[in-house]
């Protein structure tokens, strides 16, 4: 199962979540939760909308963490241990940064996945140009992996390329941004973050059937 | 007045919040708010802590927002017309990010401010080298303001000399970070962002007297 559920359109709808959950716990790699899930409630109250229906599978915290090491401690703080994953940005660097957040993701049991690639135009004005001090650092922090879109597969190909066989490779940028399920797959990704696709259909555990139907013809390819 | 005081220290203890701003608001500048005041409460509850008692200071949500314009909106849908100023990270670059951005807050009436440099030392791994491309997506998108540290002073020289004399500059990294107050000022930055040093103190009040007279000296030696 290689499908991660970014749940953003849900909003701090607990209801809609734990139902979506309970339907597809089964179908997917994971969920991802982000900012909009969080507005107006409490980090605990909506890990729990996922994990008590769907305590196994991998719960990644969407924050684009993108700040000083005091700052990102004091926001985690306020997440249980139960969460998996967190996502912060490379481009902050180590120092007072990614450094001390990787450790104390260490010693909380949490996994780092760090961005090193985005899925819109606007990566092309910085993000892009900056790949090579963005991998560098990412190299020197060893996450567990990293974000690089489906929406432009030669990077997710550098990242696999670059950062070698054992980080995991996160791709967002499927259905509503314009990649198609499986793109992200062929080119060496691990995870496909799907969210509107899935999360606005009136009949998601359909859709996730084909979403599996493809990742299945594309990973049989190789 | 020049002092911007940052609440993170005080977490969405709202009590906590008004009375600091109900004693400072005749101070200072105006608040920053960021992701550790909103967790566990909403944005309006916490944006009426600070706008009730201190209606027509500047209040500027620190959200470091760094992801595609669909999320950056969806955040910010949850947020009062009544904030008058937003934080974003420059570095996501324009199309699908920045440009829809700017154009919504236009619309809402409330400013962008991009961070163009970060205070700490992990700056120096991809912000600083990628500083040229940053300064040119912060050239084109027009903000009203950025951040600038004033843990480095020269890089608030240089967004002043790069960015023309109408662009409001916001400094953090002042007291916790090591900066003393009037640094950024003296380096030609328009407003200090100072948080632990005021917060954290058992008489705000003074520690801000004492910095308004540091500012009154500086800004009297040009």
């Amino acid at each position: 199962m290689r499908t991660i559920i970014a749940l953003d359109s849900l909003k701090s709808n607990k209801d809609k979540i734990t139902s979506l959950v309970e339907r597809t716990c089964g179908l997917v790699a994971g969920y991802k939760l982000g900012w909009p899930n969080l507005i107006g409630t409490s980090p605990p109250k909506i890990v729990e909308a996922i994990k008590r229906p769907c305590p196994e599978k991998l719960l990644v915290v969407d924050l684009k963490l993108a700040d000083i090491y005091y700052t990102m401690k004091t926001i985690l703080d306020e997440f249980p241990d139960s969460i998996d994953a967190v996502i912060a940005h490379a481009f902050v660097g180590r120092r007072n940064a990614l450094e001390e957040l990787k450790h104390y993701l260490d010693m909380r049991d949490i996994r780092l996945v760090l961005v090193a690639s985005m899925s819109h135009p606007g990566s092309k004005d910085v993000i892009d140009p900056c790949k090579d001090k963005i991998l560098g650092t990412t190299r020197q922090i060893k996450p567990w992996g990293v974000v690089a879109p489906a929406t432009r597969p030669e990077n997710i190909r550098i990242m696999r390329r670059e950062l070698g066989p054992g980080i995991k490779i996160l791709s967002p940028g499927i259905g509503a941004q314009g990649a198609e399920p499986g793109d992200a797959l062929r080119a060496g990704a691990d995870y496909e973050i799907i969210g509107r696709m899935i999360t606005t259909s009136p009949d998601p555990v359909q859709v996730l059937n084909k979403i599996i139907a493809r990742h299945k013809s594309i990973l049989n390819e190789y």
